[in-house]
Formats: C-alpha cells, sequence, structure tokens
C-alpha cells in the first residue's frame, strides 16, 4: 500500500526522523520481544553486502571463519574479573533446558572471548600452532534497558575476530590492522569516514588492555563508535590457560586480540546519509543500485514493460543491481516515493515518449549542490554511464561525510566552560588537552553529558599539541576527542 | 603437529569412524556445553561453499533473506497445539535477564514459525502484500539427550524459509518447488542424491498438514533426514490471525509454508564419502580443491619454492581454489596423510626431479575402481586441465553414490519378517506397501528399529504398486521406504 504521510523532518525532532526512516524504509520492525527488532528483507540485503565486504577483507588479511557456542558456562564469564564485572549485568541467563533446571545456568554469549580462548588452549601446543586468526559472523545479546533500533538493541547481529599470537608486538600490531581494515571498510563502502584513537581506561573493553576505536560523526552531531579492535594481553590467556612451547622451548602464555562491528553499522549509514524524503543508501552495499519506473497507463503499455525489462537486463549485464518496478495498483509517484524512501541511489522513468525519443529520465537521489537531480538522456548513454555514475555517487557521499564530520569538529578548546559551550553550540567533536585523569571525564560527563570517544590517533591530531588539561589541571599527555555519543 | 594415529576403519565401528574423522580432519571439536560443537575453519569453509550456493538458488526462486529474533515468548510457542507438543520437551528457556527474573520466559526457538508468523499478520492487509517469501540463516536450539557431533547437536545453524500465500495450491506448489530446490542443491553441490517423498501423520512437523522430505542415505545404511519442506496449511495463520482482503473483497487466512536444511548436512557429506583414510569432500564445497606440496630438504629449496607458488597463481587465475602447504617442520608425507584425512580432492606434488622434467605428480583423493591414484604429467597439462577433472571428480561422486544408493535399496518386500531380514542383512531403504495405519508404523519401529521414511514420490516408486500392506493386513495405499535412520 503506498505510504504517502510524510516523514518527520531531521531539523523537527532527529530521533523521530531515525525512527520513523527505520520503521518506513521497512529496514526494520519492532518485535515482539524486549529490546529486539526484526531485520526486513531491505536492511539485511544492506547488512548482508556489508558483511560481503568485510568478510573478503578479512579473508584477505588471513583470518578463517569458524563458529562458537550460543550458551557459555556462568563459570567461564566469571573467570576474568573486568569481564565479568562488565557484562553480568547485561546477561540473558538459561536456567531450564530440556524440562529441566541446569546445574549450571548458561549465560548468552553477549561477546565470545572465554568460550574461544578455552579451545583454542586445547588446540594450541607450540608455537607452530600460532597466530591463531579466527572471525565468527554471529548474534549476540546485551540486555540492554534503553534499546534502538539498530543502534542498541537486546539480540545484535555481529563479526567477533579472536586472535592468538606468540609476541606481544605481534598482538598489538594485529589490533591496529583490522582497526585499518574497519577504517578502509567504513569510509569504501559505507561512505562514513570514522576518526580513530584509543579509548581512555574509563571506556576501554572489559578485559582489555588496550582498546582502539573508530569514531563516526552522525548529522545530528553525535559520535557513533563504529568499531572497536582490542589488544587483550594475556588477560584472558592466563585465566584460560592459553599456553605455548615457545621457539626457546620456554612454556609462555599467549597474546589475544578481539574486534567486532555489527548490525549498528546499519543505523550508522542511516544517520550518515539519510535525509528528509528518506534513507539514502551508498551504491556500493544498496541492495537495488537503480529502480527501473515504467510509466503506464497509456493506450498500450506493451512496448513501455518491453522496454523497461530490456533496460534491466542490460543494466544487470553491465554489473549493475538493477529492479523494474511494474506494479500497476500503484501509481508511479508513489513509486517514486517508496524508492526514494528505501535510498535507491538512482531511478530511471521510462514512459510512451521516451520510447519515442530512444530517451530515458536518469533520476539521482541526491545530487551535489547546485547540479540538477533529474536529466533527460539517451537511453544508451543512461546505461553506459550509469557504472562510473553509480561511482561518482559513492564517492561523492565519502567527501559530503568527511566534510559534515570535519565542519563539526572543534579544534584548540581550552577549557570545560568552552567545551560545554561548542557542544550546546551544536558541535561534534571538540578536541582538547588531557592530564589522563578519570575526574576530569567524570565532570565533563556530568556538566556536559559527553564522554571521552577517543585519545586521538596521530593522523587526526592538530597541528600543533594542546599544552594544558582541558581542566585546567595539570599538562596534557594526550589530545582527546569529546562528543555526546550513541 | 603431525597426527599420524591410524584411524578406526568404518568396517570396523562405522560410529567411532565417523567421530574421528570429524575431529581429526578439525570439521568440527566438543564445546563446553552440554551437546553443542564448535565448527573449525575446515567445517565452516565447507557450511560457506554449501551457504553460497544454497543461497544463490532461494534467491533465484524470489526468496529474500531477513532475520527474526532469537527468543520467542513461550505464549506463541504454546499457540499451535501440535507444535508445542512437539517442540516443549527440546526448549532452552532464558527465566532471568539484567539482573532480574522475567515476567515472560523465553524460549531460544527451536524454529521460528510462530515469531515469524506473528509479524507477517502485522506486514500483510490486502492480497497484493502477498506472497511473502523469506528465509533466514540462524542458530536454532533443541535440547536433545543423545547428541552426535553435526548430526544431532543441541545448537545448529539452518536455513528456515517462510512464505505466506493466498492460496492453497500456491502454497502446496512452493513446497513442493523448494522440496525440488534441495534435492537439486544436494545432488549438484554435496553429491548426495537423496529419495523425496511425503512424511506420515507420525513423522510429520509439529504443526504442518504435509511435510515433504529429501532421504539420504549413509555408507552404513542408515537414512539420514536431510531437508524437509513442509505446507503448513493455515495451521499458523489462523493462531496469529494472519489474514489478508482477498482480491473478491474477503477477510481470508493466509496458507504457509516452512523448509529448512541445516548443518546436519556437513555430517551427511562425512557419511556420503568418507572412507578409511578420511574425509573426501566434493570439489564444489571443498575450500581448498587442490593442495600443492613442495618436496623440500634438497640443495636448493628456492626454485621449488618459487614453482609452486607460480602453478598456484596459475591454477587460482584459472578459478582453482588452492593451496600451497610450504610449512618446513613438517614432512612432505605428513602433509600427504594430513590432506588425504581432510578429503581435498586433489594434491600436486612438485619437486627438483620435477622441476627438471617440467612434470608434476598429480594424486586424486579417490578414484574409480582400476584408475590410477597418482599421474605424472606435464605442469602445463595438469594446470589446463585440473578444472575439467574438478568436474570429473563431482560426477563420479555423485553417480557412486546413487549406485550405492540403489544397489540398497531393496524392494517388492511384502511381509515385517522379509522386511526385518533385509534390514538385518544390512539393507539400506525397504520399500513396501503400507495401509496407512500408524499400528503398523509402531510395529516395525518396534520389532527392527526402523522407520517410515516417506511415502516415496512417483520418480522413484517401483514399477508396479504394491498391492498390499506390509503387515500384511489390508490393502496398500502408499508404497513407502523404510530404514533405519540418525
Amino acid at each position: 500500500m503506498a505510504d504517502e504521510k510524510k516523514l518527520t523532518t531531521r531539523a523537527e525532532d532527529f530521533s523521530e526522523w531515525y525512527n520513523e526512516i527505520v520503521l518506513r524504509s521497512e529496514l526494520a520492525d519492532y518485535a515482539p520481544v524486549r529490546g529486539s527488532m526484526v531485520i526486513r528483507p531491505w536492511g539485511y540485503g544492506i547488512w548482508e553486502n556489508m558483511q560481503r565486504a568485510l568478510d573478503a577483507m578479512l579473508k584477505d588479511t588471513g583470518h578463517e571463519n569458524a563458529y562458537f557456542p550460543l550458551l557459555i558456562p556462568m563459570s567461564f564469564i566469571e573467570r576474568e574479573k573486568a569481564h565479568v564485572e562488565g557484562f553480568a549485568p547485561e546477561l540473558a541467563i538459561v536456567t531450564h533446558a530440556g524440562g529441566k533446571q541446569l546445574e549450571e545456568p548458561y549465560a548468552i554469549r553477549p561477546t565470545s572471548e572465554t568460550i574461544i580462548y578455552a579451545m583454542y588452549a586445547k588446540w594450541v601446543q607450540s608455537y607452530r600452532d600460532l597466530p591463531i586468526l579466527m572471525n565468527q559472523w554471529a548474534n549476540v545479546m546485551r540486555w540492554e534497558l534503553r534499546t534502538r533500533l539498530f543502534l542498541r538493541t537486546t539480540e545484535f547481529l555481529w563479526q567477533e575476530g579472536h586472535t592468538a599470537h606468540a609476541t606481544a608486538a605481534e598482538a598489538e600490531a594485529e589490533a591496529l590492522m583490522i582497526l585499518g581494515v574497519y577504517r578502509r571498510f567504513m569510509e569504501e563502502w559505507i561512505a562514513m569516514p570514522p576518526f580513530t584513537g584509543v579509548k581512555s581506561d574509563t571506556e576501554r573493553f572489559a578485559g582489555a588492555v588496550k582498546s582502539h576505536s573508530c569514531e563516526a560523526l552522525m548529522q545530528d552531531n553525535k559520535a557513533l563508535q563504529a568499531g572497536t579492535s582490542h589488544f587483550l594481553g594475556q588477560n584472558f590467556a592466563k585465566q584460560f590457560d592459553l599456553k605455548f612451547q615457545s621457539e626457546a622451548g620456554q612454556e609462555e602464555y599467549a597474546w589475544n586480540t578481539s574486534w567486532g562491528v555489527s548490525t549498528r553499522l546499519v543505523g550508522g549509514m542511516v544517520m550518515s546519509h539519510g535525509d528528509d524524503a528518506g534513507l539514502v543508501v551508498p551504491p556500493k552495499i544498496a541492495p537495488i543500485q537503480a529502480v527501473i519506473v515504467p510509466i503506464l497507463g497509456g493506450e498500450d503499455e506493451a512496448p513501455v514493460r518491453a522496454k523497461t525489462e530490456e533496460v534491466a537486463a542490460r543494466l544487470k549485464s553491465a554489473g549493475v543491481r538493477v529492479k523494474v518496478d511494474a506494479r500497476d495498483h500503484i501509481s508511479a509517484g508513489a513509486k517514486y516515493y517508496e524508492w526514494e524512501r528505501k535510498g535507491v541511489p538512482f531511478r530511471i522513468e521510462i514512459g510512451p515518449k521516451d520510447l519515442a525519443k530512444g530517451s530515458v529520465a536518469l533520476v539521482r537521489r541526491v545530487t551535489p549542490e547546485g547540479e540538477k537531480r533529474k536529466a533527460f538522456i539517451p537511453e544508451a548513454e543512461a546505461i553506459a554511464t550509469l557504472p562510473a555514475r553509480l561511482d561518482a555517487f559513492q564517492g561523492e557521499l565519502l567527501e559530503a561525510a568527511r566534510r559534515r564530520r570535519d565542519a563539526n569538529t572543534v579544534r584548540g578548546v581550552t577549557s570545560i566552560d568552552e567545551l560545554a559551550e561548542a557542544l550546546d553550540g551544536g558541535a561534534g567533536f571538540v578536541f582538547t588537552g588531557w592530564s589522563g585523569d578519570p575526574a576530569v571525564e567524570a565532570e565533563i560527563k556530568e556538566r556536559t553529558k559527553a564522554t571521552l570517544r577517543a585519545i586521538v590517533d596521530e593522523e587526526f591530531r592538530s597541528p600543533s599539541a594542546p599544552a594544558k588539561c582541558v581542566s585546567g589541571k595539570g599538562a596534557s599527555v594526550a589530545e582527546v576527542a569529546w562528543a555526546r555519543a550513541y
């Protein structure tokens, strides 16, 4: 049925806009399970394209997929102290199965370090068995109180990589390499350029020694932690007895990393590119890159229908993911709204007049400022140029997102007053110096609701390092980025 | 580390052989969770290839992927009476989450009809919204008492398709079409030719009107139910209020189908093709189709190593999935054992002498009777012919499995005595007439441990229909197949 109720605009209420977009573009729907959602085909198709791309990148860097159990014995989760403190409050617990109470309850995995390193301990004897470079695509569950479609749901889909290495240096290099893979994946596929950095002690993953993070900026200037890569040191290896005989014949604990991105990225895509007409899906991850709408209702519809099928077939052979929307109980106009709402990058309209002229109307979902959205061009030209137009569209989305991120990043802020003012004035990331004192994080969070997103990696730092901590107390030991975040 | 302990043979103990193969070829390992397993990269790589193939077939037939919640409210499962009776004893139940007892417990999905049809009811208003053709790749949980790696585990991976249609005829056609897709998938990709048929009332899926099944025959002559496709009638639609307005303006309940295959297929592959040296993986689903082993240890290893890489690169460009095993702490012989145990279809050995002659040794994992396993052939010929050799290998596996199935199927049996004798004599499927009386199933199961695998589809029936029921009581209404089964 045509769904033509006007969308809330981003300016009116960004949060409401987001929910409406997700529901009305049929990315997802609420499920009758607290905090859960159903990922509908349009949303799942985007996720599948993300998966395929990232999976290939992980395989190219030597990782193999595997699958570990959903249920984790509670005693495993309790073994690593920081880990259980971080995750215990969010666990869903299976107490009964097969009609009986279980002797030991199981947790539904909130993340799989514990069970995976217990298995690695079984498989590794010698340094020759290292490194282990595995990844799994799986569902996980964290019983969050406040949930949002895609951004924070009790169940979500993700990949989690887990590696074991003979040396600390090798594990640290792996965590950094993956951070680079994630960044490149987000830039090249989702057109969502994050900045990268290291989490503070307060924000670090429960059980990690060092957490690297990709932090993206949404259109409401809130940050989205889009992917993390952790150096775990020997914390888990020691608890799960993951030891190996070194080349020198010594028994040593292995060094681990873990890293993940999730269906949250779909939410990031929505808030990076969507506009008041709906979703905008980057061509490289769009399940449909071009929709062809025949203009029907004339005397003889057959030639128009035939032409749309012919154009579709030719675009398919050119490698374009294309769909013909030939439904005849919906007007062409209603179809335009629907596919715009769903964010399909290009629309091709073909009617009887176009047929006579050998042309089509090619409509871009969004255009750079000053350019026309709709062009009437010869059919052959439309077909021949569409792949390049899709590439250009993808590139423009990335550039626009990068400009927006940089334009909304405020640097050189030297006091908490100024920081609060910048945030209240609508800033995104605010870069300052920091003494390393967690009390400063607490104070800023209390006052501004902003958190320390990351100690900024070199590439993203300001030309001159801040001298003092934003608190005014003590010298700065690192430049950090603050933001309100999802 | 080289693992050269001899495998138990199939003749000695088929069940032990199976377990050893699965563990020692590193398909999977036991997990510290009752009845669960870890799917290791070699097993997961095979499953991924199966997934990719079947997923493409399902998309080609108009289905879209989606994702529904892991947890299902208990009240949903209880709504369809036959369904809850079938699944209640095997449920794993979440009673606590987020540190609190839940008001209503959730079951971990044993299958997702209930929650999926509840969602469809929300999405469907008119006949124009039908059909809905969705599939999900997911983990499910059934708390079984006796478990076997891949064949029956408390958690397993599968795809489950769920469709809704405006008419019974359309839904019945869908269930049959999918049965055909499954059969073709098993034949063309797993080289595991099933026979197809319809389940008796006793063996039918809990909640279905009609269950179609693919039944394959393992080397120990036990049957494996390898995939099922169910016509659900309006059973679930009525319980979940899945209604639509028909073209004539009437309010009607939709008609549903559901269908699935699981990681059990990996076990079916093992028991279809494995031999006393280990696994045999059909080339189309093998993560590695050819392994290249350099014969090292001579004066100058560099040219041999360079040649293996060169041959690998050329095979890769020819579309062959290839791996060079250049480890230098393991002998060539130990590598041969390992890759044979893992079932890689072809091995290429390259040593200094081969280099001089411009030849390689090409070794097939298995050969048709009377043919040589190992051939010394010019390098260029090996590269040029390998793709065709892989195709031939795949075809031979299918033919061998078909011959084995047919040779172990006994037809024309007319009494329970004779049936018992055939089974005790090592028969696989035994085809007989049947009156339709479930008491006959109970008697035969009690006496022989065999179950009625299916009412045989036309293509597989004997030339002349049996006149009488195998029990001797009453006329036969259908030819059926009996077997002991996994």
